[in-house]
């Protein structure tokens, strides 16, 4: 894990930095509290298809965990996006945004599972690295990742038992693989769901949080398409999360 | 409206009174912060079938919301509750509750209708006296009513322009009238979905979220049955409320 750069604002020390996964270069951000010492909670960040580490939501999310609750944050750019999409992947992205968001397709489903295994790989390297600083330590850890995050996050918080909560939604149930790994999910989780959602169809979502093992999951839905979660969910992430992961202030 | 005692306790002045309503006594609660004076938020709390109005849950919720938030509370009992229960009702609801709950067939359902009914009738009446008081005055008001406090809530919220948000749920659309009714609400509402409900067959509850009209709704779902809400709901009732109706404090 090699070190690009940190600054520090109001509290918050941002530092951006580079590991390499299977010969790929993986470029990630991990914020802490200004003069971190000791083990603390880990917030996971996941962004979404098209989007990268360093969106306003993710940063605002860091921010907060770690100026009101002690928190770590940790997010990397998934395959093909942020400082590792190519040009191709650009324009691909280009044309999904302008073309108007909508469900995937069985073999757009299959080329997607191949990228999303890999992601989980760099994550659990990024999670190795990054438990290794005494600043961040061993302490319990939190996924947060809506609709690519939660294609991702499924078959990570399924095999990694470091995670002990989860944000999870704006994804569902399409095949068959999917679903059993759901199945082996055990730690409480959060399903978001949103009722008119265009890319990830209602069903499939109310059966992601239907086949999650989890003895404690809650669902919460809300009126309106994919990218239109309200903002006062924020406020629902961050209670679940200190809920489960307490807090280190 | 006859004040029958009042008391105060810890800052929550609680108020016990009874009101006729069509030829009947209806006996209610009102909580207000001790010495109030003037307008405030007014949650109405509607307890579900066999409970009454002074429930530990209701008077939890009421004293928490007069003493965090400055709102006022009132709760009554519903036609055959309570007080007003007779020994024959008494001993109906000893055997539901002996008996395991299950969902109602179409013949209580059309039983309780007319119950409602006269229960909608009796909380316009209450909302219209308590209003009269200073010391709640014609602030905001909340409905919140589970299983049936939502079989009430929804008739009444449909036709109550004072309430501007309610919390409803555990309860679902079984009629074609009930159906209509639900379609002409248009506040803010947050409903309640027992993932495993024995009594109201989550279908139901989400065909109830799926018909309000409301542009703001948001849905919580959690495993379990009919009286397992998770704790952790209070906090989410609690900030529904308040980033709706405001507070007084």
């Amino acid at each position: 894990m090699r070190i690009i750069s940190e600054t520090t604002e109001l509290g918050v020390t941002e530092r951006a930095f580079e590991l390499e996964v299977d010969g790929e270069r993986v470029p990630g951000i991990l914020w802490l509290p200004e003069g971190a010492e000791g083990a603390r909670p880990l917030l996971l960040q996941c962004h979404g298809g098209t989007q990268h580490k360093r969106i306003d939501t993710i940063v605002a999310r860091a921010r907060s965990f770690v100026r009101h609750h002690g928190y770590a944050s940790v997010a990397i750019d998934a395959p093909g996006h942020g400082e590792r999409a190519t040009e191709e992947d650009r324009e691909r992205m280009r044309r999904r945004i302008a073309g108007g968001l909508r469900a995937l397709g069985p073999e757009e489903l299959r080329a997607m599972a191949a990228r999303n295994a890999q992601a989980v790989r760099e994550w659990k390297a990024v999670l190795d690295a990054v438990q290794k600083l005494p600043e961040v330590g061993q302490g319990p850890v939190g996924w947060w990742g809506l609709s690519m995050g939660t294609a991702i996050g499924v078959p990570f918080v399924a095999s990694e038992p470091r995670v002990r909560a989860a944000v999870l939604g704006l994804a569902g149930v399409r095949t068959e693989e999917f679903e059993q790994l759901a199945r082996r999910i055990t730690v409480p989780v959060m399903v978001m769901c949103q009722w008119d959602d265009e890319v990830a169809p209602r069903d499939s979502v109310l059966k992601l949080f239907d086949v999650l093992a989890s003895k404690e999951k809650t669902l919460h839905a809300n009126p309106g398409r994919h990218v239109e979660v309200p903002a006062y969910e924020r406020a629902a992430w961050e209670e679940f999360f200190v809920r489960h992961l307490g807090r280190a202030v």
